[in-house]
């Protein structure tokens, strides 16, 4: 017998963060029997491997990044809201906004990850790190603000620090960072200005570590700091910095200290977790890792929250042999597949599984026509790593316009070494430097 | 004999701004006997006619600017500095930076105009205007934001005033994004929200005079009046602004007064010349006339400063029949080349001549497919004068990179209805508003 009665309410899933953890989590959900709703501060998702070449002029905002409601405007199960999470009451299965709240049956946190100064947040002005649009464009004005000042000033001191780039921690993005500033002082600028050469910048890279890209290969290290080397790149490895301010960077070895006057510093140096991290660990009775990380079971959930699931950046989650899976967007896509999945298998009574990540690799450019890729055990750089960086990354992007321009927009600067997203905007947000070159801390 | 002596230095031609005029004069003296500096506040050529599509998530920034070192990268005798004017030494021939002189032989001003409040500069932060990219950028923020917060608000009164969207002022830039937001709530954002029907925006323009587009043909006016009405946009004419604050804006008519909540309000009512044109104008002697712009001789020159020359929306020329000639782009362009012309003509010890401009016509596109196009006696609108507008804009940005970016972005978004520059950067620049309506002035 048929009867007319009302269906039930759908299991509501909040999702907290449009990166890659919770974005590929929700759209894995677009068939499932739920209500998704995602929750983000900020308009768009952002595909944050690319975020280097806004700072650098290669790319325009529009183009890697993509609105959330454009992403889900056909996914019917799924309502994005724009909004800043405080806090959780996890007993009573409700997420704390700015101003209201949103009760969940299931929830799912992927807030990622943000600068850490260790501690020196002071340095952070001067040093600004590089996470969202607004930091992009702000680091690509600083940038262009120096060779402009360069240009005008008689001062060859002056001119020279504010020739002077350093960035600070050679990871992936201090590493393309420095090879994309090179790139542009080298090649991109080349005869734009009459007075200065832009090609007599001074690049620093500065790592506390023994080598570049500390997490890969030593021989792709190796090859990574050799492509620095011909772009006249200057690394500096078991460097600590001491002191960063207007007027530049103090680093130290065993040996000595010294000055490095420089107008634009940029920040790639460390990561912790959202505070989001803190406060949900707080409201779980958990402690967070030394990164500020929360630590998740091994189906992604927290603690005896088994309807919470916590991934991404901000999740600490240990892989094969024990160590902490690294923060990086493949680990936060296969986590929010994981995650879409355990809401599924629950909602059929099925028991959570332990998630697993397969290490596809890691790959990174430096400059045009060079990048190092490790795939298992194939590892190769050069010009075809830099095609395989390309086009990886090129299929990534979330929208097909974005694919299409990003495609052209490469193609035309490769061809061109065009600039034209090389757009001095916003504010100039720089401290104020005197010309004195910083001293040593005593 | 050939003596070996140093050739003579070139004639110093100064240029201040990189809009349409500054720009086309410092082009046109490429292969002249002269050195060209050319000054800007900013790094960047910016197309005006296009920067409401930006203001509406249609373009991104890089597709309306093109940087002025790549525009100047093969002009050999042109240098350009980003820098300050504050101020002018006519008889030492000698303008006065923030932090520097610059002496010249030549002097051409070409430095615009900015929005004028008519007085009520303290409507500015509640009604901003549209005349950078940043301005671009700050009001595409607070047209998502009003969508955003309507999406999550219960109170019916303040989602009403959330979605009510007032653009000030019925020249082409308000009939223009007027349009555009019609276009967005009505269609772009269709299926975007859960909450909310962005169709259910409320779209008004106010206009002080008796038509929109009031320079034009009465007939285009009346098709104009008509798209927008299709559109849904509710056009208000000889209604003055009596207040704007964050609540919305007061009106008044010869009848009475009204108010009308809103919580994005865009002024395109007034311009004013930059604050250069008065120290110019004291600098010289002479008054500057009513809209703040300075007299010029007939050859474009500066009283009695015959190698001054004034152009664009700063000078106050008098056009055929005694009118002056209005402020927009093919003026300062055609003025450009003109005073270029003049400075190689008394170079080579001619007289020089008047300038002379020659009206092609005017055009303003309202919504998808439709615009309005005055040619000479060819006035025309609908669908075929939305294809004209639309090549002649394309034709005239100046990077051909730029020009193939916008027509695919526009076939694209033609197709689609994509918004991919739909994006939300910068801080909140919106005043608090209180949820209350605005009340009429005692």
């Amino acid at each position: 017998m048929v009867t007319d009665r009302k269906p039930a309410p759908l299991p509501r899933v909040v999702i907290i963060g449009g990166g890659f953890g919770g974005l590929t989590c929700a759209r894995a959900l677009r068939r499932a029997p739920v209500s998704v709703t995602l929750v983000d501060r900020s308009n768009h998702h952002l595909f944050q491997p690319l975020l280097y070449q806004v700072a650098t002029g290669g790319l325009s905002p529009a183009n890697i990044a993509a609105p959330l409601r454009s992403i889900f405007h056909r996914q019917q199960n799924a309502t994005v809201l724009q909004g800043e999470v405080v806090g959780f009451n996890l007993p009573a299965k409700r997420v704390l906004l700015a101003d209201g709240t949103l009760n969940y049956d299931w929830l799912v946190v992927a807030t990622g990850a943000t600068h850490s100064y260790f501690g020196k947040d002071e340095w952070a002005p001067a040093a600004p790190g590089l996470k969202t649009l607004d930091d992009a464009t702000d680091i690509r004005a600083r940038v262009l603000r120096a060779f402009e000042q360069a240009e005008r000033i008689d001062d060859l001191q002056e001119q020279r620090r504010l020739l002077t780039f350093v960035v600070v921690g050679a990871g992936p993005t201090g590493v393309e960072l420095a090879g994309a500033l090179a790139e542009l002082s080298r090649h991109t600028l080349k005869g734009d200005f009459r007075r200065i050469n832009p090609a007599d910048a001074r690049l620093v890279l500065i790592e506390a570590g023994p080598r570049v890209l500390g997490p890969y290969d030593p021989t792709l290290s190796a090859k990574a700091a050799a492509y620095l080397h011909r772009l006249g790149v200057t690394v500096l490895t078991q460097k600590t910095v001491t002191r960063i301010d207007a007027r530049g960077v103090v680093v130290r070895d065993a040996a000595a200290e010294e000055a490095i006057p420089a107008a634009t510093v940029l920040w790639a140096a460390g990561v912790q977790s959202s505070p989001l991290a803190q406060r949900l660990a707080e409201a779980a009775g958990l402690e967070t890792d030394r990164a500020g990380r929360v630590p998740v079971g091994a189906d992604l959930s927290l603690g005896a929250h088994a309807n919470v699931l916590v991934l991404g950046d901000m999740a600490s989650c240990v892989g094969k042999g024990g160590k902490p899976l690294p923060g990086v967007a493949p680990v936060a896509i296969q986590q929010g597949s994981h995650a879409a999945a355990m809401i599924r298998r629950r909602l059929r009574s099925q028991p959570s599984t332990p998630f697993r990540y397969y290490d596809y690799g890691s790959m990174a450019t430096i400059g045009r026509s060079a990048a190092v890729v490790s795939m298992g055990r194939l590892k190769f750089a050069g010009y075809f790593a830099w095609l395989t960086w390309l086009f990886v990354h090129l299929m990534q992007l979330v929208s097909f316009e974005n694919r299409v321009l990003v495609l052209f927009q490469w193609a035309w600067s490769y061809l061109t070494r065009g600039r034209s997203a090389w757009l001095i905007t916003g504010k100039d947000t720089r401290p104020t430097a005197s010309a004195a070159a910083p001293s040593p801390t005593p």
